[in-house]
């Protein structure tokens, strides 16, 4: 017999960022939608690209860079929508730990979660006048920050609104200052101009979406209007999602959701020149071939779109300056729901 | 293009008597049986039987009585082998909210996991002279013991070693003892002489075990390895889990491995006995066919098999004994391993 569920692989374990998806589950949208999801979890993130685009999952979460990387492999995925936007990704490390500037990692043990850090890493290396042998890799998959806890590793690739915080917070709780927690990103190191290589992605076997392209609007559409709950009313879909989610609730995974608020895209789709950076940056990772068109798609959300932001740059440097006086200040959970917003004048 | 990776899909989020799933996974014995397993976590368990039973899935966990009545609505799936026997199952509630007796159910709020136990408490009421609407039914899914804890419902169906210590700690936390959580066991409410239609199950689907029966023996030799492992040093055997699945180190989840501890199966196997008792169960619930066999096999495990216990009545009581004992002294934690053993003059 065969089933109606569409298989739905998050990109981690369940974390705070994914709320919309679990929201949509909630509050009924699939449903309403006429869909049946199943969501699923991986245990090993580097499950998931292989599994979707091997069409053993219909459909899931992955970041940018392995988005490509999959296609260039030869597993057949499309994105056709964005959750998180270019969440600050980078090098964290613990004050005193001895690496203040990149090519300190020299003789360091370096954590990655999967085997893109890794080669993001030697990348820097090169740029740095460093070569791979000259730091010792360790893949830690989803332990980054434990890692650099039990001294395991001296730094290891993270993100701002998860790992990082998951280290500031054990920094308090050792009554050491937020401030001990360090990242050099990546974004500068690389002159990238973004984390966008990091931006968390909905993504499909293509074969699913050709055959289901009803399917994926009806996904979007629930989606869309989650993530609308979301930004409108973080503090009760919040509740919500730790209704269903008992782990939620705890301090860390609270703080973290303060944490992504920011990025979270409004209108999930693919940001063209997000796709264009990263596109030029794979290429010279080597991870993808120079001829390589981005795979993804905004031909299924059935909404009016944001028009393209006219400096990005700048909204980096504001989202780094929101970000900063969330740490300070507390977030969502403090009435503190800070977004960018773009300035007029531009 | 293609993946080797078998999916695994977990009966429930990741908890403590997953264990042996996991270390096969992180002690390389997977590795060493040449195959690839991708473990995944569903975040509804009523999606399980409905994935693996329509081939989306390959294999994964679940409760016997589910596994039978996948077979008979058409979802083709197999028992190749057992992880937990017989944990005692029942009617968790607290003491003062009034229900002693199964017929205090009464004008009850009544929560349950998925169809099923709603099925079974239905069939209860028709013993104890009640109609299905005498009580209000509430489906939880994962969440039994934080219903109870926020009177959403009076009481549900839960296991001793899971749902009970969650609500046990919860007591100890309101300075309440643990006493105050009360099971009505379903075995002895319907004269089962077991709880083995919630004996937890490897099942596949019949299409993947007949085309792969190497991989499913492979599957087996590497969770025999990792249960071997667990049994003989459960301490160290649990810190490598919480090593890789960090939430495995709360209080809460060390608590339930000790009273998981001694329903773990040593040889994997499924227990013909205890198959009839379900498959009988079944029939009078009017879950599966009067004509319908089990869909069980021990063919795959290619060890030898411990003999057939002579009193599995005693064994109830003295595994009640035990868990009792944990209860009031701790576990494997405590350096108390104590497990069923079968007296030497029967």
């Amino acid at each position: 017999m065969s089933t109606n569920k569409i298989t739905f692989l998050t990109n981690w374990e369940a974390t705070p960022y994914h709320l919309p998806i679990f929201l949509a589950q909630t509050r009924g949208y699939y449903e309403r939608e006429g869909i049946e999801v199943a969501i699923l979890e991986p245990t090993n993130p580097s499950d998931v690209t292989a599994l979707i685009g091997s069409g053993k999952v219909d459909m899931g979460l992955k970041a940018m860079i392995h988005t490509l990387a999959a296609k260039a492999r030869g597993y057949p995925v499309t994105s056709f929508g964005s959750l998180l936007n270019e969440p600050f990704t980078g090098l964290i490390t613990l004050k005193g730990n001895g690496i203040n500037d990149f090519k300190d990692i020299k003789g360091k043990r370096i954590g990655y979660v999967g085997e893109f850090g890794k080669i993001q890493l030697d990348d820097l290396c090169s740029k740095f006048g460093l070569s791979p042998s000259d730091y010792t890799a360790i893949r830690c998959g989803m332990n980054i920050a434990p890692a650099i806890i039990n001294g395991e590793i001296d730094g290891g690739i993270g993100i701002e609104c998860m790992q990082q915080v998951e280290l500031e917070r054990w920094c308090v709780s050792q009554g050491r200052p937020r401030s001990d927690v360090q990242m050099l990103r990546i974004d500068r190191l690389a002159n990238l101009g973004c984390c966008c290589f990091c931006t968390i992605l909905y993504i499909a076997h293509d074969e699913f979406i050709a055959k289901h392209p009803d399917k994926i609007k009806a996904f979007l559409r629930a989606i869309h209007s989650a993530t609308l709950d979301m930004l409108k009313d973080p503090v009760q879909t919040y509740k919500e999602y730790i209704h269903f989610k008992r782990e939620m609730g705890s301090e860390l995974h609270r703080e973290q959701f303060e944490r992504c608020f920011a990025y979270f895209s409004h209108d999930i789709s693919n940001v063209p020149r997000d796709w264009n950076k990263v596109t030029n940056y794979s290429k010279r990772l080597g991870i993808i071939p120079q001829d390589f068109e981005p795979n993804c798609t905004n031909g299924y959300l059935t909404w009016e779109l944001d028009p393209d932001e006219k400096d990005p740059m700048g909204k980096q440097e504001a989202i780094a300056e929101i970000q900063d006086e969330i740490k300070q200040k507390g977030g969502v959970f403090s009435g503190n729901s800070l977004r960018y917003v773009e300035p007029a004048n531009l």
